[in-house]
């Protein structure tokens, strides 16, 4: 017998595994080193997946606390286990150190998704029965096939990234986890609603975090003109949901480049997201 | 004569010392080593605890904070101590360098039980009283065998593997410590029938560190599928404990292996755990 | 179709790009070099921008955090990840340690001009509609052309340089992006006066790091006496949007010198700042 | 003229100097020794304090944060700062890395004994003229006879050592330093009753550090069974002055043992307590 | 014109610049060297200041935090920069780790003066006026000469040393800068009663350090008796400004020595403050 819904908690829909790898590069081994070009060709060799296996996305950090960030898109735990060894053993490796690093799953929140299902249900079956629970998984499965390609998403080409983790906050005045899930579902409403009036100016990426790593969800962000990212997060940060409850970590920042473009990137040159 | 039986607190039961060893492996100077092999067997027999003693897990970690988790159950902390110094002066151990870890004690919690007995006991003795304390010990000896195979329990099986330290909070509005008992067992009682929706999927140790380590808690989830680890804990902080009580440390994550294959790891592949 | 102008949230212009890098000089290291002249010079060379393209600033530190601050101003992230790189390719890059950075953009806040075109517009077209988005926009950068060498700026030259990063809290009573945006607004206009009693003695530059670094703002102030930095800062802690709402990250401070002086610094003597 | 006596200031008596020295063990380098006998030896000869000078005592740590704990007990700061030189200088001082440490003083408080005086001399003499405070001054030097030995204390013989900073709370609803004496002290003779009710199982040590370290006190507890210290911090953690107030620092633990046992733990052996 | 006088705001003297830099000593390194004598007489060289230029203090820190800390006074923040240089450039600095510091201004507060200024002034002119401004200005020049030698004092000669940042807390309820000028100027007379009561036993420096580092203000305590820290900072927690409204960085405790003594401290022994 599978899981209860729980009426308290969104549905969420998973895709992709996340790790955000990211490394001081040691320029004082790098300047040592006769073939550059090798070394990032085999990096970029043992961290390209399979075809349908996932991607690997390569960013330029700007400042102290990272100078590469590599994404790595992989199906399930496995695929991120074998690419953080794939990098540890390979040549770049060594001139690396692996600085901090995130682990998430590409996720859907369906808060609007899960009201309207326990409603329609709701009605039909008793709650928390054998044919509530059916119907409901059923429900999620056609769910799951509508946007499956947003949980198994291509890397958006966006020249800039911003990345950030983030919680819900649990204060002893504002807590999330103590709102009625209606309250939850219009603060999300509201929040969404600012995100669309960017759309096709950043595209973002979320990812659930919860039991795999310190926040509760990653967020990935990518534009061609980095001002999006403050422009939007800073509108954003006046809607109750932000305003009162969210808790953010450290920012990330920097820019997406080509795989071919990591020697460049060890020369000394900023490198190019190619056509 | 022994310590009294105080009704605000819940009577514990504790089985196997516990060691959580989380290490970044130095890649650089793996690369350096002839006999990889050799280096592997001997750091899993150096762990491998004599028959009854308790059991070693191994664990391929995700992301920066350690490429290696080493969980030792041992009989108490000698068992522990001898565990530690084994890896740290084995061949592997020049290779590894030590970023974090967890002392704990396993531990079964027993409000409930604590609050029959204390009813049961006080309607024939006078609390306090030496007979009182007595039969309460005795009482307390019978559960201890009941949940014997709890305490001193075999490694669960799943590939994947997730822990994290916690606190009760002790804020200034809501303090666990400053709940009433029957409030505190009312919770917790929520709080493990969602846990018990969980079963057959995720198999949960749970072990007491007041006094050993920095929380009061350490807990290690077991599943075969990671997303149980995001959908359990998602949930559960939903309910009162969590959502107004429970104060959550870093999170871990990654997959267990047989000692058999810590070769494997060392020399770039995923490490499987055999049959 | 442009971003809506939201009312709750003030206008921002934005100007240079700012990568602030602060590093620990490896004296040991320094002491072994036969030619800190040679050094100097190509380090100064490489982070020296095109004519109009932006300016770097070097500040000798005080106390552990750093001994050295190199300011970066350029034309967006391109530029700042070019001085970067620079800069860890360099010579002088392995007597160095990078130790702490930050990434933002100047930015002015236009919390009186936000509400002023949000009536005059307001009172013209529907908020929101076309027509209303476009004559704001237009407005706006009308504004930008007006404050253009703010924006794009040359380095102040005042002798001492205090730099550090703040948010605005969002506590559970005093939250500062929960309030309205007529207390927001003349909260900020009374901060104002009493940085305009400083003119002369004190010049600042706000940058906005929301979405690229931990902190939302970073402030720079440049004088010829540094007391002055004290003076300023604590006479502001007292208004209510310092007292009430401000969050202070660490606070860096030392002296300007000029890009030619670097040798000197490298050679154990204070580099000056020449006329 | 001595310092007036604050009624709001429970008094304290103090004893020996303590400084507790936490180092990891460089394994790679303890590899390569010779004659790890003749380092162990050097290492116990020099930390053993003179006749009636105080005492040292040597603990393996479980965990990452030290493999070796070395707790000085001396005559004031000057036989600190001689013991702690002395293993700096040793050629076991080569093979450590001193990871944290703690300096204080055994004290003991005397919230009782306080108000007692207070109130005694208060009936005769009129409390902060210099009769009141000769008075105060002999009562609390006859005090001080008679608690001797527990200022000047033998090192407790317990295998098993936890040991732990804390402070009271300051917090905006509770603030142990706003409430009045007489608060203060029934919490602290709630607190000591549990205490009393481990005695013969746990001997535990205070030690006072304000103005010495980052903490108020520190806590050290010795017991032949671990169990103890977390049955016992865990039954304190309802009473008031800890639930309510109290507020712990990192917890460490571990094995004591014999001087004459160090070269035991270097040769990779769990070193035993004797006789 | 001059800054206006913010009758919200306690105005200030200030003297020598202070730069605390804390050390942990490379004893592997020291036991190296050939001519401890040689090295020790060159730092002490380079640190001593000319005649009126300030001095430097010396101090054997106790545990983990430092082995040694070096405080400098001089005039202006040029002479700090030019002492941090020299350490770092001599023969001594190789052997060193500079694990923190802490960059301030010896600054007198002047909570009562500022509101007997303000009072007498404010009866003959209006407040903010150029006469009134004025007015108050000639009263801080003849302030400042009259506390002259606190602000360029010589270094107090206590043998025992304790140094701590400290800030003024604002918190939601208990906010300092969020107080009236007269409850601040209460506070504070209170405070400063306490130390009275140990004139004579301990000497106190207090510097200003907003815009220079993390923390509001440093305090400096010199006494020939260590007890005296504990009992003098014991008693202060309970007076309301520190209990409600002080926050306490960390702590560092040493031993003040003779700069000629230094090649004692690096040959192992204590080294004494001579006469």
């Amino acid at each position: 017998m599978g899981t209860m819904h729980n009426p308290l908690v969104p549905e969420t829909l998973e895709g992709w595994g996340l790790l955000h790898l990211l490394y001081r590069i040691r320029w004082e081994l790098v300047r040592e080193q006769d073939d550059l070009a090798a070394i990032a060709a085999e990096a970029a060799r043992v961290l390209a997946p399979a075809d349908g296996e996932g991607s690997t996305t390569w960013v330029q950090m700007l400042g102290h606390k990272a100078d590469l960030m590599v994404v790595c898109m992989r199906k399930g735990f496995e695929g991120l286990a074998q690419a953080q060894l794939a990098i540890s053993r390979s040549a770049l490796g060594d001139l690396l150190e692996l600085t901090t690093s995130y682990v998430s799953v590409v996720e859907l929140g369906m808060y609007d998704m899960t009201a309207k299902i326990h409603e329609q249900l709701g009605a039909k079956f008793k709650p928390g029965s054998d044919e509530f629970e059916q119907a409901f998984d059923a429900e999620m499965e056609t769910q799951r096939g509508r946007v499956m390609s947003r949980l198994f998403l291509d890397v958006p080409r966006g020249r800039y990234v911003c990345f950030y983790p983030m919680d819900k906050r649990r204060g002893e005045t504002f807590n999330w986890y103590a709102e009625t899930f209606e309250k939850r579902a219009a603060m999300m409403r509201e929040h969404g609603m600012i995100g669309r009036h960017y759309a096709g100016k950043v595209t973002q990426v979320i990812s659930g975090s919860i039991g795999f790593d310190d926040w509760e969800w990653g967020v990935d962000l990518f534009a061609d003109d980095p001002l999006v990212f403050k422009k939007l997060i800073y509108e954003m940060r006046f809607d109750e949901a932000s305003a009162r409850y969210a808790e953010f970590g450290p920012f990330y920042t920097g820019l997406q480049f080509s795989a071919s473009q990591l020697g460049e990137l060890l020369a000394g040159r900023v490198p190019a997201l190619l056509g």
